[in-house]
This record gives C-alpha cells, structure tokens and sequence, in this order.
C-alpha cells in the first residue's frame, strides 16, 4: 500500500489541479473519482489544518474530500528531528530578515508621492525576499511531519517543502505529475 | 562536576559583565581568575562560533578564555529534537514576517523628506518586531544545543535563548546571577 501526504497546492495551484478539474471543487470531484479506483493499493492523508486551508477555496470540496483522504495530524510532541534542520532553518530566517530590512530601507527612502504603487511593489518584493523557498507555514510543516512520520510521499509543487523534505530524507512527488503518477499505480 | 554554557552575553552586556569587570577583556580576566577557583567543581564550555563571536569584542580576551573554557560544538547531526520546537518556530517567524511587512509599509508610506531620522525609527522598530525574544543566530542555537547535549546549564541574558531552554527542558541561569552562583559552588 503506498501512502501519499497531500499538500492543498495540488487543487489550489492551476497548474497542479488541472489533472483533475478546472476549479477547486472540480478538482477535488475528479481526484475523488481516480482515488477511488485506487482504494486497494493507495493511502491518502492530509493534516486537519491543511482540509481547513482547503477549505478557504472550496468548502464544499475540502468536506468531501474526507471521505477519501484521510485526516490526521503528526504527533508533533512525539516526532524528534535532527537539529540540523533548525540550524539551517534559523541561519536562513536571518538572512531573510537581513534582507527584509533592506528592502525596508530602500522604500522609505523614496519619498515621491505615488504611495499605491510603491506598496504594492514593496510587497511583493517582500514577499519574494522572505517566504518563497522556504516553509513557512503550520500547515506545511505538518504536511513534511506526517509524511516523515508515516514513511509516506509528499504531494507538492511547494519548492521549501521540497527542500526540507530533502534534508530530511522524505520522499515526494511534484503535485503537477501526480495525476500521471495515479494512474500507473 | 556542574556544567555551564556560556553565551558571549556574560562578558558583552554591561549589566552582566560588571560582576566580573568593566570591559569586555577585564570581566574576562576577572571571570577566569573565579573559575580557577572552581576547577574541581565546574567545567564551563563555549561552542566555537561563540568563541568567535566574542572576539570580535574582546580579540584577545576570546584567545585567554580557552584556557578555562572548552571550545565544543554541539554534535548537530546527532542531536534530536521535538519537532514541536520547528513547529513554534516556523508559527512564530511567520506573525514576525507579517509584521515586518505592516513596518516597512507604514514608512515607506511617509514621504517626508528627513530619510536619517526615518531610516533610524525604522531599524529600531524592526529589529524589535523581528529579533527580540526569538533565538536569531547559530550562535544562539549552539549554546542551547550543546546545553541539551550535555545536560549542561545555559548562562545568558538572552530572552529567546531562555524561551527555548524552557521547551526543550534545558537548565538556565541569568547571566547577570552568574557570578553570585559561581561563588556559592
């Protein structure tokens, strides 16, 4: 039986969830339909706290996915890790917060008046500098544990999960090539 | 035999040193003459990124302090942690990024021309949301992990170091009780 962690990027990010549908919920409705054909020979899990961030986009698609998906968390207090893995963790946090100053800095030197333009550059400038390739989220990490913890494959197209799920020794599978991967088990 | 894990803290704060000395090289003076004292009853450790760290204050203090104190870093690879620690880590960089962010906003915001007195609020302003109360540096990180490894005692006036000793369970003592402690061994 092969056990797989789905992360929500799999029927959120339109690149991920066109396997399986155009929307959201049509996503979930066609997963839905080629797990179950699987049932003898896969194992869906996803962390309650990743069924609630799904169901920011589709409630009605994140409670039907239960009865497919199962719901469970790592056992957070039991899970031991390697240290090394907030070593680098907090090495790369202070870099970033490094450079969020930076960025800071150079926004608040400039002092022409066109404020809506300059936000929304900072932010998306802040956004790259201090969370892409990097976990940065409860629901994230709880999808890295529990795979960790149930020897199963992670199912994301979220680069700083890949990444730790690397230093970590996890197994995953991009959530792009899930579909593929689906259908020949 | 107690042992102790020094943060470079005991010799660079003002208010922690004075017990020992005035300057960063005369409390490290003071400090090794009190330790000789207790060589049969206390080891004291630094990791060596800590050593170095302190001599970028005291070059030549750092250099004295091995004498007394041992140069050991903690056995990163083969240290295991909970991984609730990363858990509240990640949850607690993730409320600090946001709050970066609303910073950098609010003076990127402000177009009045004074940029030296604008860059100064806002450094001090981020350094507070970002920094203060959260472990921020390997250097940290090592004293705690080599403590937890030995089941050594932390000495430190550092606020987030303290955070973590108390979830990881590791014994700590305010740097600036430290020289009162040592006299009573």
């Amino acid at each position: 039986m092969q056990q797989f962690v789905l992360d929500t990027s799999l029927f959120v990010n339109p690149d991920c969830r066109k396997q399986f549908g155009k929307t959201p919920y049509s996503s979930v409705s066609g997963f839905i339909k080629k797990a179950k054909t699987k049932k003898k020979k896969a194992e869906f899990y996803m962390p309650p706290i990743v069924f609630r961030e799904l169901s920011h986009f589709t409630e009605k698609g994140s409670s039907r996915l239960s009865t497919v998906v199962k719901k469970r968390a790592p056992n957070l207090y039991g899970i031991y890790i390697p240290a090394a893995i907030l070593y680098t963790f907090i090495d790369d946090v202070r870099m970033r917060v490094n450079k969020g100053l930076r960025l800071a800095e150079e926004f608040a030197r400039d002092n022409k008046p066109d404020n809506r333009a300059k936000l929304n550059k900072l932010r998306a400038k802040y956004r790259e500098a201090m969370r892409r390739g990097m976990v940065d989220s409860k629901e994230d990490l709880e999808v890295i544990l529990l795979a960790y913890e149930l020897g199963a494959t992670i199912v994301t197209s979220d680069e700083g999960m890949v990444e730790m799920a690397n230093k970590i020794g996890v197994e995953w599978i991009e959530a792009e090539r899930f579909g593929a991967l689906l259908k020949s088990i």
